[in-house]
């Protein structure tokens, strides 16, 4: 602040009059702006603007909730009332939460959390219990408060979340990747709130100096180059092959690293989404395993991100862990390998985002290291606690003799065929459209389709500064309602365009229809 | 990495062999350290490291979760089993946790809450549950999923929470404070995982570069602290006056100002707790108002830290909260104020700390900033909404003529009695043993005691390197079962020592006899 507008702010905080309705309505003009009038009509400028904020909370970009979900918000807004729209419902495909959009929770789970919640006579112990709830979701929710010790869900737990739930979450993995019990040691887990906090977490011990690098996937889920930003470290790109259905390409892997490391990025980690968000791959385990050789080789710190574990539709796929190969390739028994891999409540079939569940899971990292994510995680406090028994859930369903477990197996199959349906149907719609072209949703719950883009669109959109198919999907959701995001906020090879959409709408394929009539507009309107 | 060791590393990746029983246990041992060696023998140095990571991460501090209650962890586990410790059972008073130490949960909001996870027709529209619900927890439900849109709790929600619980924040807020309705647009609030996340984010924003200061009263809440560590900012201390019963000074404030900025740092803001943490002191509205001007005046951000608003004890104090002092002193009209202030569902009678659910409130704070803190909460998708709820029903609780009001209303008052009592109890007994001074605690869950030092506690913690009351702390817990926090870890004046504790255990008679009983040991053992 110039000495000037210091002293027009002091002298403006010592000079208090009585504000006339005429200044009331000035000061309610100028609240808009960084700079405002005082009572006694003097200019002040505010402490905290554009100007003085953290540059890297600036420069840090977040596609799925950006520009055109914003837009997006605002017209469902206005579809409450009387409107202008050719449209009275948006579809939100930008994002993956399922709920939101028609799929209904797993009930078992719920059950066990709601009286998760109620005190035990008003609960587990009430004479109406057992007409309400099931006998398995009395007894887990027993179980739940046993693992709280009496504290209920409204202690903080310890920073690293619920010893048993850990052991849960440790059972799990054993379980699947056919280790031994015992082999996943409860403290080598933390639960979190949600996956995006562990790869927060990990991301702020990661990033030391300017100079520090992460390698990942472009197309890429955009929390990584978020986090990036905000943590003023360096974004390194390895591009996946579209061609090959998003596979991955150790050649470009080994470019890209050559590169970093000329333009003296230090790079200290590498991302893999697997199954890949936004692209709907999933690698082989000699793809998978090959990255752990490429992380060990390089010392590399490999970032394991597999929340969509349980989202695999096409026949002969497997879900093959980042953990798994390590242990395949003797790396977790050599003590070769840094691993922290992420899981979440959020996705597979249970579809929980809402409930903020995660975990984060450690292998072969530093005691010392393991040390600071403790302390880190105990200036947090803790994750809620209820996702945390929601994690506990996920990971260790109703046993298979329980009166819920056949009904719980049911709703997640009909959950799932219902994922792989729409998985196939909206990328061969999408195909089928001339200008568009999308690869198989193999996994996770998107597509990434190319889309031609006309070229009096490629002007516009240079001419209104923002990227052409920011254009298109803000085009969409004006034209058509439907709410995509724009693929240039995962990152794609120059010149390429498109978008990423869900396809968790039960309405696919009326969504098809619509997004093929508006491309056709679309193209009319920016033939020149 | 030196050259040297990248290559040992890369030829150890390129010659895995058969791992003997002797190199595994070998690695096991190694796996311990930083270096560690693979099956063939070769010697890797991990990559991350405490020499590799953030530096930042590593200077951070959070003592209310330190070394005490690492050591209280451990211990508490060793008592499940046969030991030697001369007590059976830790009394955890080191956190402000009430549920872990014998508070009851409130009971509507979790019956709403229990509600709320089900789906309708196993919850709300279920005929058992009139039997096992009261009708206005059913109805609160009911409206609580109306709120959500039918996506329930387990959809993200909107970035900054679900709208309709915004409004109950806003509703609450001008209720409190006199203000008409309508007063507080609920866009200006941020439903948080908890007051943590909200201050978290704050900081981030605020902290631009190194030279950022911020002033925190001193003792402080090392929540604030540990952010400035962890955001590179620098802490710029103002000093309580323990003798004025940890009240403010004015002049103490001026001089924090004024020194740093002389060596040069850019103070952007300033925080204030009240009721205080961990000091336990209630600010008279003129004090507050003092504050309001001191920020308005030297164009500095205040952070109120509002959290223990309803735990006030003595006759005669009142909560005067930030934003009512703004209002009273014209500075929302006249748009002179930047505040940002806290509150949470952990504190109150409330106590549901793992619920995870709190507020950022704003106030005069520039548009644009507002839009980047939103693209910031959008980069961590949401808050959990069973918390967001929670939220809600803590500002608006049961309605005056329903069925589960005067319970609920009688639930508060002994809960809040309870407080009151302990905290007299707490006070006056640790002022009256001697050596040791208590201020009285007005309000919050904490009382900051002064502790004389016997010398040889000084000369024997200089030699183990801790200050002297972490070894104090480390004796109460070992010989007496207590777990406090030294003071040290909130700040305090050189040569002062002390600890906290908080008043929530219900067996408040006993712990004070037990560090009575000790400090009479500790002080012989000591005494030279």
């Amino acid at each position: 602040m110039s000495n000037c507008t210091k002293m027009i702010s002091i002298l403006s905080r010592n000079s208090r009059t009585i504000i006339s309705p005429i200044n009331n309505s000035l000061t309610r003009f100028l609240s808009k702006s960084t700079s405002t009038m005082s009572s006694s009509g003097e200019v002040r400028t505010k402490r905290l603007t554009m100007d003085t904020i953290s540059d890297n909370l600036k420069k840090m970009e977040y596609a799925v909730r950006g520009k055109v979900v914003i837009e997006a918000t605002r017209i469902s807004e206005e579809l409450n009332g009387e409107h202008n729209h050719p449209f009275d419902k948006i579809i939100f495909s930008n994002i993956g939460n399922p709920h939101a959009v028609g799929q209904k929770a797993l009930t078992w789970p719920r059950q066990v959390l709601a009286l998760s919640q109620l005190p035990d006579e008003l609960g587990i112990d009430h004479p109406a219990a057992p007409s309400m709830f099931p006998a398995d979701a009395i007894s887990r929710a027993r179980e739940v408060k046993k693992a709280l010790k009496g504290n209920g869900l409204g202690a903080y737990s310890h920073s690293k979340g619920v010893k048993a739930f850990r052991e849960d979450v440790s059972a799990f993995i054993e379980n699947r990747d056919g280790l031994k019990k015992g082999a996943i040691d409860p403290e080598d887990i933390f639960l979190t709130t949600g996956a995006s906090d562990a790869i927060s977490m990990v991301m702020t011990a990661l990033i030391k100096d300017p100079s520090c690098g992460v390698m990942i996937p472009i197309p890429q889920y955009p929390i990584y180059s978020a986090l990036l930003s905000l943590n003023n470290g360096q974004k390194v790109d390895y591009f996946l092959d579209e061609k090959k259905e998003w596979g991955l390409n150790l050649d470009e892997m080994e470019r890209s690293l050559k590169d970093a490391k000329a333009r003296g990025v230090n790079v200290c980690a590498f991302v893999l989404i697997n199954p890949g968000n936004p692209t709907g791959q999933v690698l082989s385990p000699q793809e998978v395993r090959e990255v752990l050789q490429f992380c060990s080789r390089n010392n590399l710190v490999l970032l394991g991100d597999e929340v969509y574990q349980e989202n695999i539709y096409r026949e002969g796929d497997e879900f093959y862990s980042c953990r798994k190969a390590a242990q395949d390739l003797g790396m977790v028994e050599d003590n070769s390998i840094e691993l922290m891999s992420f899981h979440s409540v959020s996705k597979g079939v249970t579809g929980e985002c809402g409930q903020r569940g995660g975990y984060l899971e450690m292998v072969g990292i530093d005691n010392d290291v393991k040390g600071l994510l403790y302390k880190l995680a105990s200036a947090k406090l803790c994750s809620n606690v209820s996702g945390q028994a929601m994690v506990s859930l996920m990971c260790r369903g109703p046993n298979v003799d329980d009166v819920s477990y056949a009904k719980h197996e049911a709703e997640k199959k009909t959950l799932f065929d219902g994922l792989q349906s729409r998985a196939n149907t909206v990328s061969r719609g999408l195909d089928s459209i001339p200008g568009f072209s999308c690869q198989p949703a193999a996994g996770a719950m998107y597509v990434f389709p190319k889309v031609t883009m006309p070229p009096g669109a490629i002007r516009e959109a240079a001419r209104v500064g923002m990227t052409a198919d920011t254009l298109y999907s803000i085009d969409l959701l004006k034209e058509a309602g439907i709410c995509v995001v724009p693929a240039s906020g995962f990152g794609q090879e120059e010149g390429r365009y498109g978008f990423r959409t869900t396809f968790l709408p039960t309405e696919v394929d009326s969504m098809i229809e619509k997004i093929k009539g508006h491309y056709e507009k679309f193209c009319a309107k920016f033939s020149e």
